[in-house]
């Protein structure tokens, strides 16, 4: 997606480590306006996917899913929890997740109840990296038994083997830009 | 407001301890519909003000406040995080916020970069109980030497001393729904 791609390349501060920062825009301040096209993208690669539920992950994925629901027929989004949280309750989904910067593993939830097997769902996070975080929600949709359309990414880092990861598994993953390669403080991105 | 007072009614479950669950719609699972209403009604109780940043605390917040921003010109929004983040870097605004369910007390962090003078910024959450959080973000939006507009907010717990806390400063606070007692399963809205 040019527009994300530019914003990247404006914004996108590459720190130590060859480290991206899109939080100008994406994971502390957001930029409505773009999440706005961001969405409509999302509802143009997926066009002809009827979905009936968006699911995310706390908490930097809830405001792009929450936008994108709305060109999906306002369709409800669920966010799954990182913690056990006193606002959840009766039977939930779990899934382990392996954090590499952290080196820690956590738990994923969802309430059974907001997943059942006449749903199709759609993916929706800010980043594509390791892949653990999506295979975990990957793993919960399929514990509850719906369908799985796919996945909207917003940067997908394709140095990492997430999206390889995750697509070998025969699961649809659309990112609206992928990222090659950061070297020597410049951004390549993959044609799509 | 009448919609979302009915929906707390037909949807909410209170839980022992009078403890009111409303993650069918709101903080769990998000409805779209329900949630566009809410971010017009915001415009129309802060109908007049111009806002240029929506401040808000990760992550129940975050979808409310991003929907609620486009109907105020798809102003940024910002959500401060709970955790010491690799995503923030730069000076930070921190404040403290004690939690009086878990027992703990915690920072609540933005970078000040993205929150100016020239700034009139509006705060947004989903519930004010003891105002802690709320305090916390009111605290930051001083420090950066932005003016407060005010809150909004979706539920205000009215048998809670958050709101009356928070109002006693001078801050204009806005709730959607005020519970004034919730007592043997039922529900008691002030009217607003």
């Amino acid at each position: 997606m040019e527009l994300l791609e530019q914003r990247i390349l404006q914004e996108g501060r590459i720190k130590p480590g060859n480290i991206l920062k899109v939080d100008s825009f994406l994971n502390h301040q957001m930029d409505i306006k773009l999440f706005k096209e961001m969405g409509k993208e999302f509802r143009r690669l997926f066009a002809g996917e009827t979905i009936t539920k968006i699911l995310t992950l706390e908490a930097s994925g809830i405001g792009i899913a929450v936008i994108t629901a709305q060109y999906f027929n306002d369709c409800p989004v669920i966010f799954a929890k990182k913690t056990k949280s006193k606002n959840l309750d009766g039977e939930l989904l779990l899934a382990k997740v392996q954090s590499f910067t952290r080196g820690t593993t956590f738990d994923i939830q969802v309430a059974r109840r907001y997943l059942t097997p006449q749903d199709r769902v759609l993916l929706i996070d800010d980043f594509l990296a390791t892949g653990q975080a999506l295979l975990g929600m990957v793993d919960i949709v399929k514990q509850s038994g719906a369908q799985l359309a796919g996945c909207g990414i917003i940067i997908e880092k394709g140095f990492q083997q997430g999206g390889e990861l995750v697509r070998s598994m025969g699961v649809r993953v659309e990112s609206l830009a992928i990222i090659d390669s950061i070297a020597d403080n410049k951004i390549n991105f993959r044609q799509q």
